[in-house]
């Protein structure tokens, strides 16, 4: 049941729903890589964008804080006594676009098609933290903000949060909240609006097998050299075992076991595998023996080869042995896995499995450990209520495959719960060419978020 | 003991030599990569400069043919009867020059350090032809060519010369010859000059393994679906056993066994295995056991991988499962191998073993057999006195690892027999960055040409 000072609020964002998406569609202009050292200025861009737009919406403590990387945006609103405090997280960087050629309509020129909005960033995570912004306008157009609002907008999610941890300790004091709200994750179908209480942790890095000092021709040489190409081959299969399992000792050592509970919550969930392979065009689906696939996809920890290179890739022949091979790995990890200690058993059975006659160089990346909410926390009983104003049915209760480091950094930093409550679809390309966002859902939740500020009001009164 | 009338023939390419090295720089300035389809109108470029130059020689009879694909340079001097006639072949293609920021200077501007000529084509094969061009013209601008000359310079060497069969079909009577010389081979050593009996042949597949429509985000769909690049680690890790030997059943079955003779040839040849180890800057050789690494080199079958690549390659992190993995693939193939039956087991082998989960598409390329020449050859004998003659020390008989299709060819189509010498050094960086030739032994070459031409007109009196 909708509380009446939520009427002006939701009538203001419907009449505000053209200029929002035009706002968006400036907002995802901005090419944020993070993760390429020629899109630094334009992170930065994307930082002064937003900044400026919090404080057109009404804000008036807005920062740019340097991080030693990519800067932070963090704003509040200002302290009332007696109300929650919410902390808002969401990054305005996004994932590189490359293979750029399968794109329909150019990444960074946002496109709305059959009111689907298209462009890097439109749902991970651009326009899911947009819907927060102004949501918040909303209210403070309007009335008055049932809570406190500090936002968290970081431009290093996806290189892994580096400077996150230091930043997150600096600004304790100021980050202190009852609870904290992050919109980037997925609903779970096209009516099917989720809370997400569960998300994989994750743990990068990048393996060289070196051989000889430079490339060889494949003729003069080959029989005689070990090929680095082959190496790593080698190496990367070693990988798995032939059931699909990680084959690096310890790998499962402290994966916390799947409850009863959870696997029935699962199974109630309307998830159709064939739809799901087909949508994937893939003959067939693989994975561990004894789960099913959510279970696979949600609670059971990978290993994946993100990418891999030696020698010649261009068009024609070039007969040679490369003088090294590269592969990039990651592993999403599950509660209880430390993602210090994987990326170590990693190394160590590559290492270990390295054959003769070349070198191994690895370096690791950042980590990030896995996280759970309970499902009974009363942030939680809030988000249900805003959902079912909005949606007119019940939240589904989700974990996801994918990876927030700053849940598990809230939680251990901060001591802060956190509710993940997003409004994307699941197969809205998030990484990968053609990312969108469907604007009906970008507009009900930033409904859906103007209600939880007010459950939420209710529910710390 | 030379021939009074090659004196004046040698005193010419003595005098002339400034001008000959800049004549080369011209000619390898100019990028004729075959492979490559922006290179194709330079690859017609160095054929048109190439007519030019034999033109300027003295030669009347001067001709670019078409091909269907890059044209090939044919020439001859006027047919003297009671003289043999000499089937000269070299190629003006060249390999492509990645990775390029790792020549010290650039691959098609020809510089001289230490009297050594570092371009792209220095020594394989542009350099090594030219050596011919001038001897001819030696002869031509001071006596009586002892021998009547064709010369065949073909573009395509490097793609495996797809249309160089049909051109000695259709040009049969033409190239009609006595014997072929090929400078294309390397000397054994600084002063070590060989002539080498025995080719390996060459065989090229291309294999993709097809998973999900697009890139996927390993976090979403991480353990529910085969990696690509895993499934390509596991295939190319199959293609050989824990001794180094092609693992492809039925891929040794022709092989022609090395004969006691050959065995006891090798081992006299001052080969210094630390010496060739530490040139490649490899922690360890590796190979078939019960071979020496000559042996290895020259006469086993081989499978390198050339090339492979999947997902994000890019600077930092981008967690994807990628939509697909390709290799370039490549044996080596010695005497008695077909290249189409090797290339169609190692597509079966391929095939048996691609795991679930992924589509392959394989893509067969050019094959050319193995080649040996008997030992006991005339023209192996007058080749033989030339290296003599100029070196001061007897010609050593080797064998190669490398591959030059042609060989085979002119044995099959034309009848020809076939003289391997070449002049420049085994570590001169073909299909490499700084790829070189020695001017010492570009001029001792042309010496030992022009005199081979006469030692020729002798043997066939």
């Amino acid at each position: 049941m909708a509380n009446p000072a939520t009427v002006p609020v939701l009538d203001y964002l419907a009449r505000q729903q053209a200029r929002h998406v035009d706002e968006l569609r400036e907002f995802l202009s901005i090419p944020s890589v993070s993760a390429l050292a020629q899109h630094r200025h334009d992170v930065r861009r994307a930082a002064e964008w937003l900044s400026g737009r919090l404080a057109r919406a009404g804000i008036d403590s807005v920062r740019i804080d340097d991080t030693g990387g990519h800067p932070v945006v963090f704003a509040r609103t200002p302290l009332a006594p007696g109300r929650p405090t919410v902390l808002v997280y969401g990054h305005y960087d996004v994932q590189p676009v490359d293979p750029v050629s399968q794109w329909i309509s150019p990444p960074f020129q946002p496109e709305v098609r059959d009111n689907v909005l298209y462009a890097r960033g439109a749902s991970d995570d651009k326009g899911q933290l947009f819907m927060h912004v102004i949501a918040a306008e909303a209210w403070l157009k309007t009335g008055t903000l049932p809570v406190n609002l500090a936002f968290l907008f970081e431009g290093e999610e996806e290189i892994g949060s580096p400077h996150l941890g230091d930043y997150l300790r600096a600004h304790r004091s100021e980050l202190s909240a009852d609870v904290a709200v992050i919109s980037d994750t997925p609903m779970f179908g096209d009516e099917e609006p989720a809370i997400c209480y569960g998300l994989r942790g994750l743990v990068t890095l990048e393996v060289s097998v070196i051989g000889p000092f430079q490339d060889l021709h494949s003729g003069v040489h080959g029989g005689a050299v070990m090929n680095p190409a082959h190496a790593l081959a080698e190496l990367l299969a070693s990988l798995h075992d032939q059931s699909g399992r990680v084959a690096v000792d310890g790998f499962y050592d402290d994966v916390l076991p799947l409850s009863e509970e959870e696997r029935q919550l699962f199974q109630r969930l309307p998830f159709d595998v064939e739809a799901y392979q087909n949508e994937l065009r893939v003959p067939a689906l693989v994975g561990e023996a004894g789960f099913t696939v959510l279970e696979r996809l949600w609670t059971r920890p990978t290993l994946d080869v993100n990418g891999m290179w030696a020698g010649f890739t261009g068009e024609g022949q070039k007969t040679i042995i490369p003088a090294c091979a590269h592969a990039k790995i990651s592993c999403r990890l599950v509660p209880q896995q430390d993602p210090e200690r994987i990326a170590q058993l990693v190394e160590s059975h590559l290492r270990k499995h390295c054959p003769p006659g070349v070198r191994l160089d690895i370096v690791r990346g950042a980590g990030s450990p896995a996280h759970l909410t309970p499902l009974d926390h009363p942030a939680v009983k809030a988000a249900e209520a805003a959902i079912e104003a909005v949606f007119k049915r019940p939240a589904a209760h989700i974990r996801m495959g994918g990876s927030i480091p700053v849940v598990a950094d809230f939680s251990q930093t901060l001591n802060v719960p956190t509710v993940l409550l997003g409004f994307a679809l699941p197969n809205e390309n998030f990484h990968a060419p053609n990312e969108h966002f469907h604007l009906v859902n970008f507009h009900r939740g930033a409904q859906t978020i103007a209600i939880l500020w007010e459950k939420l009001g209710a529910a710390y009164v």
